[in-house]
């Protein structure tokens, strides 16, 4: 027996979550069909709310419910810092450390010849610009400690230094070939402290 | 940093589903947000489809979209034969089998007096009801082999008799503690195939 259509449809669409396989996806199914009908409607809503609300901040490209972003438009952040990240989660997990009072900026990517992503493909030019305005004395250069992430790095380094700008490149606390998303706090933040220019 | 708060709310409800920890809703909600819109929204209205479409049979009490479900409606079922599981899923993994071509009786759970789960709780009255329209030979008592399923199948087996029909139950092929939901299909098929008298 197949299941009914509706579970079905929904039991596929579970699957196409990165991370969850058939069985999870037959388990969440069931148990949205077990839920209140309320709170299987305020899932649904969320999902909608979230895509409908959130968008990219046209300063860091990180996600945001408004723009500028809550961290862009804050007075509280020194601004001659930037953070350069591959994605807004990197930006949630860096300031789950508490240590970091600068902006960010998110190239929603790395370089990676093999996958056809290039500098055009990562938000690079935006970077450069934001340089080019001014006021900036440190890029700190936080992809991730992989081939790719070392890889972007280096590249940006090199476009950034002839503007006099200082490039640091967070130390190698974090795990090689890990990824900063799962990092904990303490080791993210010896990761910062040790940072080293380029 | 908090996330901002329809991610932090999407995050809260991923949450709330089984099996899924704060790190597996985060990246499911960051996923959510990397969808195109149309896919996030196809997600969301499978979840309002299946909840609106799916209700249960009137008569055996599985999960449906019509009324009497496709098994129970089917002229190519045996009718004499009912098989009693505790829940939905149980239904699907018996199906899977493609080895019982029987009536089934969905309890919706077992007896648990620690978890003040009892006989009315369950759909016992409605499983008698039909025993006693008559045209019922055998009643398979398939719920889990823990102890609360063997003691559910017990308490029914005890009424059932008085009524003349054959109560039988699935043969410990299955393993001891596990759950019918997750079993393979030949442990199932050897548990339906070993069915004891009670």
């Amino acid at each position: 027996m197949k299941h009914i259509a509706p579970l079905a449809h929904l039991i596929e669409h579970f699957r196409a979550l990165p991370g969850i396989g058939a069985k999870t996806a037959t388990r969440l199914a069931y148990h949205v069909l077990d839920m209140d009908a309320g709170d299987a409607r305020a899932l649904a809503e969320a999902i909608i709310e979230a895509k409908e609300k959130i968008g990219l901040c046209n300063t860091c490209f990180n996600l945001s419910d408004r723009n500028p972003c809550m961290i862009c438009a804050s007075d509280k952040r020194d601004r001659s810092i930037i953070c350069v990240v591959e994605q807004p989660q990197d930006v949630a997990a860096m300031e789950r450390t508490r240590d970091y009072a600068g902006l960010y900026h998110v190239l929603h990517g790395a370089l990676s010849p093999l996958d056809g992503i290039g500098p055009n493909n990562l938000r690079i030019k935006e970077l450069l610009m934001r340089i080019n305005g001014g006021g900036v004395g440190e890029v700190i250069m936080a992809t991730n400690p992989n081939v790719e992430g070392e890889a972007t790095a280096m590249y940006i380094a090199k476009l950034i230094k002839p503007l006099g700008v200082k490039v640091t490149r967070i130390a190698h606390g974090l795990p090689v070939g890990g990824d900063l998303e799962y990092a904990d706090e303490v080791t993210l933040a010896k990761a910062m402290e040790n940072r080293v220019e380029l």
